[in-house]
C-alpha cells in the first residue's frame, strides 16, 4: 500500500480531516491505535480492516498501539443489550484475547504492533474518577447518538450505563494520549468522547479515522448468525469458494478494503463491470488475493484448479467424505451425524430452502430416508449435496 | 414527642406509606439512617429537623445510623451547580465533619445513634461497579426528576455526573440494607433511588421519609447568603431576638418541626391565630422553647427580660458595643471595622435598603462621616442603629 493511502484507503471518515493531514504532513511520528474488545473471537475479513489499517501505520513507521479492552470486554459494550447478562470474567477474557491475537498475528507485524491492556489504568479508576470523567458530558450530547436518538423516539429504554461506555473506551485516549484513533464506522460516537476527553484532560488533540464496513457474502451484515462469513482460518478451499459465492457488488470493495490490489487496477475492474464484463474472473483474482493472503500462493493456485474441475464437472468435487447410513436413519440425522450442519434444525431449513439434493435430485420431506433407493444405487454411493459447497457420499 | 408521631411530626411524605405502618406495627427493631454530606458545617435550625427525626426514631428504641457522606462529600452533589468545582479534599470533609458532629450533638445522642462513614464502601467501587449499579436505571427514569425535566423543558445542560450522584448516594442504602431512610424534601428522587437499588440488589424493602422544609426568618429558603438563619449555636440573645422576627406564618411550622411542644397546643395556636390572636407572645413562646432546647431555661428568660426591656425603652438595648470615629472616616467604613457588618457592600445595601439610622434618623448617602455631627452631641455618643437588631454607640 501507497503511505498516501492512509487516510484514504478503505476509510469512511476522517474527523477532523484538517488537523489529519497536517498531523502527516509534518513528518512526526504520530501514536494511533485501535482498541478492541476480546467478547468472542472468530475473526473474519470484516474485522480485517481494521486491523490493516493499523498495521498500515506501523509500516508507514508510526507509533502503532493494538490496545485489548480487557478491562472494557468484562463488561463488553452493553450498548443496545441485555442489560443483566452475565459479565465476563477476566480469565475468559484473557483466553479469548489469546486467541485473538493468534488470528490478528495475521495480520499485524507484533515487531512493529505494540500490545497494550486497559484494565491497567481503568481497573484503578474510582466512583469519584468516574463522576470527574462524566462531568465533561452532558445528558443532552449523549443522546444526540444515532442509536440513542432512535431508541428516545421509539419510546425505548436506555440503560444509565449505556451513557458509561462510551466514557470508558474515551479514558483510554487520555491514558494513552495519541495522535489518531482507528475503529469501524459504528464506533464513531466512542471515538468523538475520546477526542474530547483528551482536549478536556490536556491533552494532544486526536483525529478519529472509522474504516468502511463490509458486508458478508451474502450482501448482509457480516456475522456468524448469517453464515456469511469469510474466517480468517478459513481453509484455502472455503476461503476461495466462498469468495467466488459473494454478491457481485462487493467485489471492488472487498478488494479495497481487504487487500492490497493497486487502487488503479481497483478503478479498471470497476470500469468493465459498468461496461458488462462477467463479474467472475474478478471474484476469481479477489479470491486468489485473499488465499495468497492468509496461506500462500500455492495454495491460491491449488484451490483455484481444484474449483476449476468442479465447475468443469458440473459442479461435483472428485473427492468428498464418505458416510454409511444407518438402517431406517433419517437423512437429517445423517447429515448432524457427519457434521455436515451444525443441527437437525438447519438441515431442516436447508431442506425447505430446497438446498439438499440428492444425485442431483432436490429432497423435498424433512423425513426422507435411504429406504427407497435401490441395493445397486447405495453400493455405488449417492452423493448428497448440501448448500453450494457441502457434498457427502453415502454408501450402504 | 410522642412514639406514634413518627410518621407523621414535622413529615412531608412517607413512601410507601402502607410500608412504613405494617414496619412499624410489627414491632421490630427497625434500621433507620440519615445521610449527610459534611460540604460546609454552620448548622441551623432548618438541619435540625432531619436530624431531630432521627433522635426520634433513636428514642423509640430503634437502631438509628448517622452517615457522614465522607466520600461523597468530596464531591458534593453536583447536581446543579458549576460543574466544574474544585473537589473537597478528604482532609477539609473531615474537619466539616468534626465541627458538624459537635453541632449535631445538641441535638443526636451519640450513645444511641451510630455514626459511619461511606467512603469505607464507596471508596472500593470501579468502573465496574458503577457499571452494575447504573444498569438499573433507564435514562428515561432519571429525567422525571423534577429538576432535570425543568432543564430539558429550558433547553439547559445536564451534566452525565449528575445522574451519578443518586446512584452513589442510592448505593449507601444497599450497603446499610435498611428499613427506613430519613431526609429532607430536596432528596426525595435520591432516597427512592437508594429504594430501587436495595431492591434489585435483594435486600430489604426500605420506606422513605422526607420532612418538611421550613423557611428562613424572612419567609425565603434559610440560607447564610439571604441572612436569615437561626443557627444552633446562636448566642441566647440572637435566638430569641431572630425567632421574634420571623413572619407570623411560619411559627407553627417552627413549633411542628423545631421543637417538642406538644401537637395539641399548637393547634390551638393557629387557632387563636386564625381568630385575630397577637403573634407575639406565640413567637416568644417558640423562642423561649428554642432557647431553652439550644441553651437551658434561664438562658431563655434572661434573653426574654432583654427584649422585654429593649421593647419598653422604644427598641434600644441597655448595653451596646462603642466605637470612636476617626477623624473624616466613613460611616460604612467604621461599621465594617467593628464588624457590625461584614463588607463595605453589605453596609451600602443596608443603607440602600433603609436600615441604618442615626438617633432614629434614617441614613441615606453611602458618603455619610461625622463631621457634620455637634460636638456635643458626638460627645455624648450617637446610636447608630443597623438592621434590627445590631447597634453601636459612637462617640468622639
Amino acid at each position: 500500500m501507497q503511505s498516501d493511502e492512509l487516510l484514504t484507503r478503505g476509510v469512511a471518515k476522517v474527523i477532523p480531516q484538517k488537523l489529519a493531514v497536517q498531523k502527516l504532513k509534518e513528518g512526526k511520528k504520530l501514536r494511533v491505535y485501535l482498541g478492541i474488545d476480546p467478547t468472542g473471537a472468530h475473526l473474519h475479513i470484516g474485522h480485517s480492516v481494521v486491523l490493516r489499517k493499523l498495521q498500515q501505520f506501523a509500516d508507514a513507521d508510526h507509533d502503532a498501539i493494538f490496545l485489548i479492552g480487557s478491562f472494557t470486554a468484562m463488561m463488553g459494550d452493553p450498548t443496545g443489550k441485555d442489560l443483566q447478562r452475565e459479565p465476563l470474567t477476566f480469565e475468559q477474557v484473557r483466553k479469548n484475547f489469546e486467541l485473538y491475537k493468534e488470528q490478528a498475528g495475521k495480520i499485524l507485524d507484533f515487531n512493529k504492533v505494540k500490545i497494550m491492556y486497559n484494565h491497567e489504568w481503568l481497573k484503578p479508576l474510582g466512583f469519584d474518577d468516574v463522576t470527574k470523567i462524566a462531568s465533561n458530558f452532558t445528558v443532552q450530547q449523549m443522546e444526540q447518538r444515532d442509536m440513542f436518538e432512535k431508541r428516545i423516539e421509539e419510546d425505548k429504554p436506555i440503560g444509565v450505563h449505556e451513557f458509561l461506555y462510551p466514557l470508558m473506551v474515551g479514558y483510554d485516549s487520555v491514558h494513552l494520549d495519541v495522535d489518531c484513533e482507528i475503529g469501524g464506522t459504528d464506533q464513531e460516537f466512542n471515538m468523538l468522547v475520546g477526542r474530547t476527553l483528551q482536549k478536556a484532560y490536556g491533552k494532544r488533540e486526536k483525529f478519529v479515522l472509522t474504516n468502511k464496513l463490509i458486508e458478508g457474502t451474502d450482501g448482509r451484515k457480516m456475522s456468524k448468525t448469517y453464515d456469511n462469513c469469510i474466517y480468517l482460518d478459513d481453509t484455502p478451499k472455503d476461503m476461495y469458494g466462498k469468495t467466488l459465492s459473494i454478491k457481485d457488488d462487493l467485489i471492488t470493495t472487498y478488494m479495497e478494503c481487504c487487500t492490497d490490489i493497486p487502487l488503479k487496477e481497483i478503478t479498471s475492474v470497476e470500469k468493465k463491470m459498468r461496461e458488462g464484463a462477467n463479474p467472475k474472473e474478478f471474484k476469481m483474482r479477489l479470491a486468489r488475493e485473499l488465499v495468497t493472503m492468509y496461506h500462500d500462493e500455492d495454495a491460491a493456485l491449488q484451490a483455484e484448479e481444484e474449483f476449476s474441475a468442479v465447475f468443469a464437472k458440473g459442479g461435483i468435487p472428485e473427492d468428498m467424505p464418505e458416510a454409511k447410513a444407518k438402517k431406517g436413519e433419517l437423512l437429517i440425522d445423517l447429515l448432524v451425524r457427519e457434521k455436515i450442519v451444525a443441527s437437525k434444525s438447519e438441515a431442516r431449513r436447508l431442506i425447505d430452502q430446497n438446498a439438499v439434493s440428492i444425485d442431483g435430485k432436490i429432497v423435498t420431506s424433512h423425513d426422507f430416508n435411504f429406504e427407497g433407493l435401490t441395493p445397486e444405487a447405495l453400493a455405488k454411493g449417492v452423493v448428497v449435496k448440501v448448500g453450494k459447497r457441502k457434498f457427502v457420499k453415502v454408501i450402504s
